[in-house]
């Protein structure tokens, strides 16, 4: 049997970035638009403040106008919502995220609502989601947004193939769905109560394993020659136990890499994948909510 | 074999037509809340004024406060869109129905965003779509909610159930795809562009058909002993050749029904199944919007 093809997300993503760098000098010279990201960190949690320098580096590696607000762990929650409201009516910046998990003294969902829908970059406000699932133009959450532009380049016509999407979160699984339901998809949602798993999988067309239980899809869950994207980022224990011993760590995707890949057509590696789509989405968001409040055409290349 | 149950809608609408007439009596009594259903009818269309009429009549009925504004076929958008506002404004109003079709100078989907979404008792606002989606309460459009309801009085529990719906719109599909997930069903969603679609629909332990075309879903497209959901209100001609050349015609479903019935454990017929539910729920949800603004517990066997 062949190797499945490897999807090469971080090739991808790299691509992506620089497409979307070209369209920022465009909207520069042709609309005098510079589109613009604030990403606002509430407190020290070490993932947090690399996921954030990250984000503010390929802003500004984008030529994109990037913001960073970097608030103590002890940050009232009047006071971030004052801060949001800021960026809301600050006309050069288009796109808010709010860096998740914030201190337990706050109410994430009361301030993802405060967020203006149309800034809202990480795609988690409900207008967004109605939007998504009405069919409106929204934003989109990036992860699934990501997975969906490798799918598109990996498939070419998505329609009509059977597409099983394990785990049902607000921030993949969900939107996931309704992505691939708009690209006239037929679409499974599996989650943990769903009897029969492995059974499930095997009829994917395209199978998409979000649920972060580190390589949980086995080799014979996948029918011969199905794509597999693998959205799961799971640290274990490395392989050598003498290194695991003193606390070595590898990742590993929601599927089991080894085994998927001697079944399925195409699979997303991890790490390689999906995980390089996600801060390139980002910056596509911001451009497209940038494009959008200007009424500007979206150049091409950015979105799905 | 032996004939399915047949889920008697008919019967469970007045059931619940009676508790909310209960319950309205009850916050009348205990909070002086008396929930307020205000209609709205642009145009002569005779279908519409039928279902209009029918809507005040068992609003009323159910002890409810009841206002029908019925607007020349030549009202504005803007017009209408004040007679939103007024009513959005309106204290004594919970619920808001703008009966579509609309005129075709008029952007329905302008009209139904000015509707206040906590007052949006067709729950077809973005909000209430985004809501749904992400686990929060919301107001949920009114077929698919009495589907749901016709589905736990049958079923009990319906975790790890496989639920296969068929169709994909806004106002049946993709909600009643929405619920059977919060209810821990896994869930497929079939329509046009699915390959195998009797494939499909033959692993459902939960089929829900909301197509639009007359006696689509044979009957070995269903497993044995699944509960079967008829969505479809279809006129085709009557069965009598010489009655239907005089033009009678006779009411069926989506689903072949004495084919289904003699392998489905349970099924809803047409009419007289899901129909009946539909302004049963406008009016739950009516009283669901006045106690939520309220700020008063939802009154027992109104709600999911």
């Amino acid at each position: 049997m062949a190797e499945a093809r490897i999807i090469d997300g971080k090739g991808f993503a790299a691509g992506l970035r620089a497409r979307i760098g070209a369209a920022v000098e465009q909207l520069r010279t042709t609309h005098a638009l510079v589109p613009g990201l604030a990403v606002v960190l509430v407190g020290e949690d070490p993932a947090s403040a690399i996921y954030v320098r990250n984000k503010g580096e390929q802003t500004r590696e984008a030529g994109m106008h990037s913001v960073t607000h970097r608030l103590d762990a002890s940050t009232s929650q009047d006071e971030l919502l004052r801060l949001v409201n800021q960026l809301n009516n600050d006309p050069s910046i288009h796109g808010i995220l709010v860096q998740l998990p914030l201190p337990g003294h706050i109410d994430a969902q009361a301030v993802l609502s405060a967020i203006d829908p149309a800034k809202d970059v990480d795609g988690f406000h409900v207008v967004n989601a109605g939007r998504l699932s009405v069919g409106l133009p929204a934003l989109v959450p990036c992860t699934p947004l990501g997975c969906m532009m490798l799918l598109k380049d990996t498939v070419k016509d998505l329609r009509g193939m059977h597409a099983v999407v394990v785990g049902r979160s607000n921030i993949v699984g969900k939107p996931m769905a309704q992505l691939l339901l708009q690209a006239d998809c037929t679409v499974t949602i599996a989650h943990s109560r769903t009897r029969d798993l492995a059974g499930i999988c095997r009829e994917a067309d395209i199978l998409v394993a979000a649920v972060g239980r580190p390589e949980m899809v086995k080799g014979d869950w996948i029918k011969e020659g199905a794509v597999v994207i693998d959205v799961g980022i799971n640290r274990v224990p490395a392989r050598d136990p003498a290194a695991a011993a003193a606390g070595k760590t590898r990742i590993v995707g929601d599927v089991c890499y080894a085994e998927a890949a001697s079944v399925a057509g195409a699979i997303t590696p991890v790490p390689g994948g999906v995980g390089p789509m996600t801060i390139a989405c980002l910056l596509a968001n911001t451009v497209t909510a940038a494009c959008r409040s200007a009424g500007v055409p979206l150049p091409a290349g950015i979105g799905l």
